[in-house]
């Protein structure tokens, strides 16, 4: 399968959120707004995420859309012991290779001791054929990588112990800096202040985040370039008015 | 556009996520839940979510897969009045019809009086030709609806004024109900247990969610379905071991 980049200096990366917990609102993600900071600090954005069931041709299809659209996929949950956890089968089908079990996740379970694996340490040791393992500095279950796929587990506090690899592989980019004020009042009153700084500053991303606090409404203005004197310049030139 | 639904009694919803921000981690999405279980609540299900950036041809790209895939597609974010609000463009782009000053809007506006709108007002005005306003009962600044599309505001408290009238158009389904139980101790030791009890009751959805506190592992087992005395009867059938 081939990768197509815009700019080859600008990997791109997609989330995929599996989970039925996460869209019958029983649980509530946070692993996005996680990965998406711990990526943009590296100097990468997350181009899109996706929400799915846990269904294996959901998920088989959403893995095969967003591994062809983007550099990278970092997927989070279903790679638990019990039934529901379904995702690195959906994996093998969208790579279309079987499962198999996979010496490395054994070792991380027994090390070199010749022990049975519990049935749930089995099921947590089937991998994709051709995977990888992505370590887990936390409960030892590891997640996997194959090709540009990521597999980590759902759990917010085994996934960012996982993430800390992921992000040495995926490596680094020219830094974005960002600035950001805060602005008391409607937003409606600066709209065409922003717009017109938006077009003297094209290579500045200025966004606008209302807010409301202390019976009173307000914005986060953002900017954010990888040009920092830019970024710096249209900030100052909006706290000018 | 032909919608295709599997079971004419159970409509199907998809959540599309609009915003920079969510995706740079910089706001956390909190409306997924909210709209979530709220829908759930009716007797339906969200089947799928997207985030997506702020840019025209991604947002036109994902509404037009999403509202071909399910019944009902629910927007939220970048209806707001600043440059980056370009929510409304974009879907009237997806459904290929023009922009148009909406008499509606304006009338949440000024109400029956002759006041011009402000610059923000007439921003917020415009909508794609063919629209239907939501009623915004908060900041009058209404959402809109087109064909199977609703398009809210991201602003959380904004949103959940909106998604009232939006449910009321969805309608009910036939309830699910929902169960629960906490389990203390690793997933892993009841996930044989867990899986026979799913092929026993195949129309029962059970689902484990771990958790770690207070120093130990626990999860969370819910039960769910439509019919009733099987979702009792599966939960009484784990319990009892």
């Amino acid at each position: 399968m081939t990768v197509s980049r815009a700019d080859q200096s600008l990997p791109t990366v997609a989330v995929l959120i599996i989970g039925n917990e996460i869209l019958s609102g029983q649980v509530a993600d946070v692993n996005l707004s996680h990965i998406a900071q711990k990526i943009e600090n590296q100097g990468i954005q997350v181009k899109e995420a996706r929400v799915v069931l846990d269904h294996e041709e959901e998920i088989a299809l959403a893995v095969n859309e967003l591994r062809q659209k983007y550099d990278y996929v970092i997927s989070t949950g279903g790679i638990g012991p019990t039934h529901d956890d379904i995702t690195a089968a959906a994996v093998a089908q969208a790579f279309q290779v079987s499962m198999e079990e996979h010496p490395d996740a054994v070792t991380c379970f027994v090390g070199d001791e010749e022990i049975a694996l519990t049935p749930a340490q089995e099921r947590m040791s089937m991998m994709p054929h051709g995977a990888e393992i992505v370590m887990n500095p936390e409960t030892r279950a590891p997640g996997f990588r194959i090709e540009n796929v990521f597999v980590l587990a759902g759990f917010p506090h085994i996934m960012r112990g996982m993430l800390e690899s992921v992000c040495q592989q995926i490596g680094t980019a020219a830094p974005i800096f960002a600035q950001e004020c805060l602005y008391r009042g409607s937003e409606g009153a600066i709209a065409g202040r922003l717009e017109e700084l938006q077009a003297t500053f094209p290579q500045v991303q200025i966004g606008s985040y209302p807010f409301y606090t202390d019976g009173a409404y307000g914005a986060k203005i953002v900017f954010k370039g990888r040009d920092e004197s830019a970024v710096h310049k249209t900030k100052e030139s909006f706290l000018k008015g």
